[in-house]
């Protein structure tokens, strides 16, 4: 690690996206994806899987008054413990005093305060603040007087809390709750959230560490790692960097906590102990330091390997940052779709084994995506490198905005690189797999996620340090920089991700010196540069450093070739041998059955006739896209006499044209086939 | 349906099968299936999960013998329901008077019994006879008072009895029963087994029937539709074929008779009452006669549509053949493997949707093939067309047999059309698949099964009315017919499935006119037939008819080109776009790792060079077969630089040969990789 290269990620309120693209999907989670989350939160929602979400909160905070009124005499109403997710006889009319849904499920809340926050920062909405505020004055009435802040405890009994580590989800709450909380000061300044989380966790510190008498546990579903080290950026105290920290350290050693608790759960319930074996889900079956093959179920995954960079570049752990180089290349190199995608099983959620890379039943979970563009961004703060830029692009512009329709009113849990309808209602082996986003989930993690993520987009153009500003993905905005006393305003104007354009322009009152960093993306063959000739220039790892002093008016161009790429896969992923896939730019392309009619798979990319490639603007639901037209043949889709079976002839082909159009755009345009690798 | 050419299994005491194929085949069931399923009856075999069949049978008669001992003050012991499957705590130490095992575990000696008796017929064995003689007598001691044979319900309580026809499977002992016992009869001439058999089904014409009071029910496991028409043919007994058809005609008529009998056990054992969707999986989804699809668990499917075919050809049920008719179309348009098998999906063991065969996730049981030669031959009885015992071989030759290893001594119950060991090992979409043949399954259906099909395989090659005799498989053997007071004594010699050459040869004392008809096999392309000049030719569906006065000596010469054929799959069957599988004759093909190394999927056939392809004997673990080796073309394995994604180009390919070998003999030199569809 070398620290000359640290960077972090901008306070959001210095940057203001301009983009087109980009503006329009913010504006689509302002307008559409938090008013109707919040909605969701309340169970306001028809026909949709109720959250329970803030009715949980009212319980506790119901009870938690009640119980500082009458003091010892207080009895907790029918504490029932049911288990992962909790259902009410009568879904339309919950029990007031009783927890309800996943046992995660105050999350909803924290993933929608995080959205919110970065929303205001882009567009202040004084009456959506006032809502949150209402919001966290309810959460912070749930509180627990000692400062523990999750419901379903606090409202079926205390007693048990923090027994069940690894189903629980306790510490996932935490993280959200802290990374929703610091989201929210930092947008708004208010603090009243981030104390909560602050005692949530100090309860934490108080009930985990490595002193004798602690509880040597950790996250079943990681993201207090990333969430306890953003509340020590929040507030500077160390003590939530060392929880998470421990955390880590105490993760995948011997013996394994999850057993121990698990065997301590059993004797209290007097049950049988039957050892679980699947560590790896949870990766929990290795000491974070040695570990070098991405396991596991994806989201967690990602959400580990985040907080591990996390701690490694504020403790400069070089061992631990080995790991995350190790595990990123196991997940790039071995378990990586073409759309940015991970997680090729549906058992487990999880990575399958290198290069098993299903198609059609891939899992490919949207927050999989997200957690893979958290962990790049963490990789580049610590070490500025285009691959780890290429790969979060390439997630973000695929698979995260694919988990998202173009109307914002439905989303993808899974993503496949190939559907058939028929096939996914069918075939029980594509149970996980829909044609068709969905409104909401019960288990809404995806949606929440992609607003935060869409919404706080500034955070993974740019980081900086004192130095530098380096541009990792190219989005229309505006940025300001300090830079030797003086303020630099830097406007980036691109058409990317359809033109291989950008030009940031320096506007400032007085010159100053600074270095500006630009990622030279993978996609493209020669790049140029050009900028005053007056800086310095120096190419490190994709990255152009411009250094020198800026002045008012001064401009970097860049110019990255866009063209058509077919792409093929390693021959060691079985499922693409003899096919390709299409890219430009950071998108991947499908074929839909909108534009191309039914069996996909009867089509072949003809390359001899590359030239015949036709580039066209078009417009999908109102959303501008760069659509392509490849020559193609198409076999006939029937042996004579529609036989199973035939002497076998070379098949008869027609010249046809595949019209392509961006991964994240499919499934817009009602329901039909879908596939990104195409035969050649 | 045209009486005329209805036709029936030969008696197996009248035919010799001279085979050097089938009668190897035939050896290994003697000597080494029979005796190790006999082992596994009663639970010892090392390392096996044990049967627990006469453990069952043992408990019942102690019971029955001490019931009938106490009368009426007889207590039975501790009658426990414990669902579909009993295991003891110590598996070692089953206590003397409990059921254990499966609920349809008297099965596996009915299954046994069958198969013993159809060896006896082929090689008398005193030894063999007297141990099932022993075997039959306790089965027969366990039989309950009044007639009622299955040991769950004798153990656990008569009280129960037939109140799950959906799921605890008496109806299908009952049928395996009468198989068996029906077989032991035909074969050795010893009554014993028949006359319990026909006990227990006069116990069941008494609980079923259109009359008011009796029962509405009908098998969950179909079996006993084409048992009891066995039954009728070896007693001649009207009521059992009317029971069958009684099943027939109630299955899948509304209000649904599963629906009904579990309303009724719920209310009786308080439970919720939660209504059952899957009717498809039992075929009770819709009446027989309006059925269309095969639908369903595959094995339990082929049973019912050959019990249809039993009772539509008894009757003249012209409504029941035509559904006979589509649903074998259904199959064999849409739902058949390359191999024979059927059965695309795991879940459910079932018929998947029309053109779902995947090869890697198959489930294609070899029961489910071994139930389409049942009914393959029925619908031979019924219309002799070769497209019928086209498909009968395929399934026989291929499918069927792949479940034995060429020692006889392990099995498969899934026969995939593409295995990666290592694939099968970590991808739980794959947990079914297995890449090794297994010791035994404490389901055992598919063993004994392979068993009673092989050792009366005559069944299948002839069939025969008062006139004609039908030779639909060649298979070397002689066989008797009688024909105006004569008995012509029939020598068939053959070197199918390697060699497509046949002749018959008529020995007889004095001529006698017949028709002898032979099959045209659909493999071939111009058949030749030579026969002796005064006997008339007829060819109709596939079958050449020969019609004269047969003498000492006449023979009939018939000559199949058995080429090499490149097939391919229809467009509509995804897997296999630019696909074809190779076969010759009956046998399908495959490439194995043994032969080819890894990475088969990186072969593709060079139909260019047809003329280099080698046709050769070898041996596999001394089992003599024909073996392929087809020019073919080999792509490097990796990417440059081993990346998981670059440009595409077209393939680096090397020539190669790709050694092919019977499908049936794979996976018999370790564990490694197979596929039968390869690239062109």
């Amino acid at each position: 690690m070398k620290k000359e290269f640290f960077s972090g990620p901008l306070d959001l309120r210095r940057v203001k996206i301009t983009d087109r693209f980009w503006r329009r999907e913010q504006e689509l989670v302002r307008t559409q994806v938090i008013p109707y989350q919040w909605e969701a939160l309340n169970d306001r929602v028809e026909g949709a899987e109720p959250s329970y979400c803030m009715h949980n909160f009212r319980a506790a905070a119901r009870m938690m008054a009640e119980k500082r009124e009458k003091g010892d005499a207080y009895q907790a109403p029918g504490c029932t413990f049911r288990g992962f997710q909790t259902v009410p006889e009568d879904p339309a009319h919950p029990e007031p005093g009783r927890f309800y849904g996943f046992v995660f499920q105050d999350t909803d809340f924290s993933k929608w305060i995080e959205a919110v926050a970065y929303s205001l920062t882009q567009h202040p909405d004084p009456e959506l603040e006032r809502t949150a505020d209402e919001a966290i004055d309810l959460v912070c009435a749930a509180q627990h007087d000692s400062g523990y802040l999750d419901t379903y405890y606090i409202i079926n009994g205390m007693d048990r809390a923090f027994t069940n580590l690894r189903d629980h989800h306790e510490l996932y709450c935490l993280g959200h709750l802290a990374e929703g909380a610091a989201a929210y000061y930092q947008a708004t300044g208010k603090d009243k959230l981030l104390r909560a989380a602050c005692r949530f966790a100090d309860y934490a510190v108080e009930h985990f560490g490595p002193e004798p008498g602690k509880c040597k546990g950790y996250p079943g579903h990681e993201i207090a790692e990333m969430a306890l080290v953003r509340l020590y950026e929040a507030t500077g105290e160390e003590k939530y960097l060392n929880l998470s920290r421990f955390f880590l350290d105490q993760r995948g050693t011997r013996p394994y906590y999850f057993e121990e608790e698990l065997r301590q759960r059993c004797e209290y319930e007097r049950q049988p102990y039957v050892p679980s074996t699947n560590h790896e889900y949870h990766q929990s079956h290795l000491p974070v330091r040695e570990q070098s093959e991405a396991v596991g179920h994806a989201v967690r995954a990602g959400y580990l390997y985040s907080g591990m960079a996390d701690v490694a570049k504020r403790t400069g752990d070089e061992a631990m940052f080995a790991a995350c180089r190790r595990l990123w290349d196991s997940i790039v190199k071995e378990k990586l779709y073409i759309t940015g995608g991970v997680g090729g099983t549906v058992h487990g959620e999880a990575f399958s084994y290198p290069f098993d890379l299903p198609n059609d039943a891939a899992y490919s979970e949207t927050c999989a995506a997200i957690a893979l563009v958290f962990f790049a961004r963490r990789m580049l703060e610590i070490s500025p490198e285009a691959r780890y830029a290429d790969v979060m692009e390439r997630a973000l512009y695929n698979t995260a905005l694919a988990g998202m329709a173009l109307d914002g009113k439905s989303f993808f849990y899974v993503n496949p690189l190939e559907a058939e309808p028929s096939a996914c209602r069918r075939d029980k082996r594509l149970e996980h797999v829909r044609a068709v986003r969905q409104k909401w989930f019960g288990c809404a993690c995806c949606p929440p996620n992609i607003a935060r993520l869409v919404s706080s987009l500034a955070s993974y153009a740019y980081t900086e340090n004192d130095d530098t500003l380096w541009t990792h993905l190219y989005v229309g905005s505006t940025v300001t920089k300090q830079a030797g006393g003086n303020t630099l305003r830097l406007e980036m104007e691109t058409e990317i991700p359809w033109q291989g354009r950008a030009v940031m322009t320096v506007h400032t009152d007085a010159p100053a010196e600074c270095t500006l960093a630009f990622r030279i993306p993978g996609w493209c063959g020669q790049a140029s540069v050009s900028a005053p000739g007056d800086k310095a220039r120096t190419d490190r790892e994709g990255y152009c450093y411009l250094t020198g002093v800026w002045r008012d008016g001064d401009a970097v161009a860049l110019d990255f070739p866009m063209d058509v790429h077919f792409v093929a896969a390693s021959p060691r992923v079985r499922e693409n041998t003899g096919k390709a896939a299409v890219i430009r730019g950071p998108i991947t392309y499908c074929a839909e059955e909108a534009d191309n009619g039914r069996d996909l798979h009867l089509y072949r990319l003809d390359l001899a006739r590359r030239e015949d490639i036709r580039v066209a603007s078009e417009d999908i639901q109102g959303f501008p896209v760069t659509v392509l037209r490849i020559p193609a043949l198409k076999e006939r889709s029937s042996l004579p006499n529609g036989a199973l079976y035939g002497a076998y002839a070379p098949p008869a082909l027609g010249p046809a044209v595949l019209k392509l159009i961006p991964y994240f755009a499919w499934a817009n345009r009602g329901e039909g086939e879908m596939r990104v690798w195409t035969r050649v």
